[in-house]
């Protein structure tokens, strides 16, 4: 079976740069899987894209060598299998709060008698010859920490035996954590933020998982990477795709003194 | 933000009414949507349709000045979320039986500090300017009603901070509460049944929520607003499709002689 | 082979009632084809939804008994040959202008030496046992004339080799014929239009074949079954759907003291 | 409403067999459900589908006259309904490990006061004339037992009043319940394996439900239906396809002196 | 009926900006159309996409304000008024090459007696109140010019009664002149193929119709704006989308010393 | 560009076996694709499938390594140069009758001056970085021969500059030819049939262009190889796995007593 690229990079002590899906349709993610990504995640949680778009997509990528990932809705058994079984090589969990939902999350990842995921990986295993128990070896569980609850067991989830990795969203993150004393957002500058991100980083390292930052700048990026993040996502491809058009439009209506006519939207996250 | 329409209705002292998609289909949506209906709920429960049909049709239905709600298939938080993230101004989640679940509900459906949405509102941002902590004020939490148990916490349920309203199946709350004795259906006349569809409105105006009601008919749906719900929805477009199609192919076959030649089917719900 | 309805009935003298579907979507197919009609159509010229929609709706039509039908966009014979190997027991070719164009759709539809289809009837042969040759016999050639030079060739277009009938749009034969005098629409009151619309009854009877209009209503059907139309449509799923949402939300709206707030589309076609 | 027709053939002391589709689209399903199969099975856990592709299936193989099921991703009240709406006549539910979860999957099959089932059978009443509380006398509940706990709970669950049958999965089963000693598959010899096997239908038997097991041949499914199964699924629509051609190549490459130039893929389960 | 916006940009005086669809994804192109884009066009020729996606991509965008436009595929009176139907208010047609097809393409754009579109605006007629025969005046032809023979042929098709402009792609008017001389690509510096850019807009201005082009910069937009262009469009989602995800990898792998370790795709048109 | 793979065998003096897709789904074509077929061929014309099935097909094949092929549905220079964009290495053309219908074919194939096909490579220039004008020498235009009209004119078609091989449908073959005295079919064994089979194969060696069979079973095609057809297609997709599923049901009711029951459909072609 074809191994992980990303557990590779991470043996290697390089950092890796995720890309993110969160349009349902094969082209974009052929289009992004082709820019050079290590790994590209299919946002199932709040990308506008359900089961019936990822497959597809997950086809239209599997020949770039992208380590290919999927993000789930919620910590859901069955959902969970069935990206596996879809061919991802990966999983993010969103909001997992304590070890015992840590426990769970790893458990559906792997087969028995190390967790118990249901065996029949109908296209995995057309995608992956070789594709089996073995994969167990090469599947990533990465678990989500957004809550208050989550960082106050942060260590504790860390720990859990299976767990390869932590990703951090930090819009949640401070919503979670902040009382409402904070607006949303990727990229914290405020220095409690900032240390809630370099706290996970030390756990993670004291547990020899990796640590995952969902970045909005190749700038912050870099700083996180520094601070020891095995893994930065930057943005992805709706805000790439709206940057882009956005500036375009922008760019073409002062060239052409049309400035003031109308206005697009704006406030994309 | 955009305001939600059915809160400025309900604001005003004005009932309601709200159409009803059980077709996985973008035309029939904008079809619905542009027929003069204060609010359109997809209806992912029981229609024949799931998450990828519902995000086109909420396009579809973006520009009728609807406030556009969905129902869930079940108390999922990964359902709620997606559902909002895809632009839902208002969720009817089924099978509400006791308080506890109706906390958990409502804490769905906003972000920290008041609940625990995960955020990333990737196509409610696009289609809704200025999205973000804001819709915590615009969404609606309508819990249903409709076993026994539900009817028992029912002032415990109406009572639940957060919760918007209450929306009301006839069709399962018969089931649910008589023990078989009456066979499900809409427009209920039996006097148990009026009895407990009154009281569930008593407890609504006295949590200053609202009071909806699915209905099977323009008359029944004016007496129960009479009976002061707030907002009812009457058939839904399999219903009234059917029922048109179905009386043109009869009052054909009549005026041309095929009376007793075939039959189309009936029993629809 | 699986017998012709429509051929039947007209063989018995008797008139046949067609349903109209311009939504692309399997279940409000299924729902129209359960309504008792003796043949169904699926518009692709002027209907929302291509190929790929109209193939899950023969497949949720299969077990109604109803002869199933495609109106093509255009006489083309890629089209008009995908939509026979789907299943379509019938197609409606628009805008037969002439005697050559009339032999070419023809030529289209049968087998050769009759014609020149290509053999591969992939779904109509999983879905009608011993489909082959046969249904050469079966599949029903019905050419629209709508314009005015369709109108001028009339006897010799009805006089096809091979074509079944003669299908009629009152819309475009009027915007066709009347050089911009009278607007488009069915169920056509006026004198000169009435003349064609029998004039072509006329020249179905003299060749043989079957006459066919497209109503807006019972009445008006009932009434062009007595000039000798053979089989008539009576609007379609998107005005059925719309006028009954429409009247209900009108009634409501009436109703309940919300007649002028707000209004719903109007001028469906 | 139409009878189920294993309930008819069980009670008639004949075995059935399931057909097994793992891919999601119309054409596939019409054609499994074309070749005899007495039911045919869309598995929604680990086939490449969900419930949207699932829908448009079983419309296509309506007319077949094969009993329609579905197994479901998980014990998850919201799907199970979802599918019963969509008028699966059998709900096949994985990792049922105890009692009390074999108590609430049957409890979602069913409308009060038998069950919770919500009531709103959309699509089911088109397609099944008088579907409705009688539903609740013709859909199979079958539970999957394949983990250590489920053999250990294995009399409590077959003895759940309203419980149907249990469905095996032998990979399932032998990596649940061996440790790691056995590679997963289907058609297993070893004697502890056909112990557990034989096991399972002695249980049906003394419960009076029925004892399915999907095989990988044509002669185990023999050898288990003298074993006393009542249902056996032999393979399925992928491992039938990847089986044929792949066949096809390796015949085509040997006559035509092609043998050692590439190969297709293994290992499809 | 709406007006068309760029009819009254151009009779302001204003030049107008085109945003370009070719991904078949409604969420794409409502954030497209959210840009400010004065006009939209969904891309069927070259574009991955058909009438299918095409269709939900229009109703998504339908509350943006922008003109929604589309390129058919060929010179295709079926394709053409399906796409009218679906409710573009502008059609690209390709390949134009002499004044025959330049009115045939135009009769497929109007009502007769104008010219020769079949009645029957489903959708269209859904989306925009009061449309009907109205939509003659609103509905535009823009004719691509792209051949030596088209060059050659350039003043009478200008002249053809009814077309409302000229739309220049770069790249295929430079392989269709140069006879092999110069590469394929937009934004040419070329003196001979700038001649030939700047002969279109003369011969539409001379005809009083709009001169439009497809650029792959904003400055060379403002360069042919200052040559009387009325039109640009400039890139499209795909490149968007591709150059801006390109650059944040490449960015993000010089940041983090990963420059030399692999590579993305190049090249996308 | 990457080279196209039955161009390199060819040149080896290699036969070719070609897959054949009818099913429009990704995961069908993923495994077909996984055999080891030479080249897979996504029938448009006859296939229960249009292009927006193909494209994410096409995308589930790409890391195959088979050269990547469509059957369209007609002489059509729109849909022939869509599915050159969407990737296409080979088109295969039905009905081609004369020396102008090959001319007008070949055009469509390449750039020009060669030909006329338009410029925009979308998703193949994805796909297969460095495609551009190259493609002109890669892609495969190959005309079906199956009329008595393409039969008489065998020679000049054959000897069409650009042209690079027929393709033969037996089942239109026959048809076209032998004036109803023969049904269709595959693997013809009468002499008259082989006669034609193997002139079309002399046809092509006469002037260097590959010849191409469609053949019904392994040794047919064995058989046609050594009269010199350079590739051969044996059944596809729909057809293999309806006989192995048909085949599995015959034997599984032999040895369980249920011979006599039912029976599922045959005829598939």
């Amino acid at each position: 079976m074809q191994k992980n690229k990303l557990k590779q990079l991470w043996a290697a002590g390089k950092p890796a740069m995720n890309g993110w899906c969160s349009i349902g349709n094969p082209l974009t993610a052929e289009i992004m899987a082709a820019q050079g990504y290590d790994s590209v995640t299919i946002d199932i949680q709040h990308g506008a894209l359900d089961y019936g778009d990822a497959l597809p997509m997950f086809q239209a990528m599997r020949s770039s060598g992208a380590t290919l990932m999927a993000r789930v809705p919620w910590l859901d058994p069955g959902y969970i299998m069935k990206m596996l079984d879809a061919g991802a090589m990966g999983i993010i969990c969103p909001m997992i709060n304590n070890r015992t939902e840590a426990e769970e999350f790893v458990s559906y990842m792997r087969y028995p008698p190390l967790g118990q995921r249901s065996f029949g990986p109908t296209r995995a295993a057309v995608a992956m010859p070789g594709y089996g128990v073995a994969a167990n070896g090469e599947v990533l569980a990465l678990a989500m920490i957004e809550t208050a609850e989550g960082m106050e067991n942060l260590d504790e989830i860390a720990a859990t035996p299976g767990l390869d990795g932590i990703y951090v969203g930090p819009a949640d993150l401070t919503l979670g954590t902040q009382k409402g004393r904070l607006p949303p957002g990727f990229d914290r500058q405020e220095p409690e933020m900032i240390a809630l991100i370099k706290q996970i980083t030390e756990a993670c390292k004291a547990n020899g998982i990796a640590a995952c930052l969902h970045c909005g700048s190749t700038d912050y990026a870099a700083q996180a990477i520094g601070w020891g993040y095995n893994l930065t996502t930057v943005g992805g491809d709706t805000r790439l795709l709206a940057g882009a058009a956005g500036a375009s439009v922008a760019v073409w209506r002062e060239l052409n003194g049309r400035d003031g006519d109308t206005d697009g939207d704006e406030g994309m996250y």
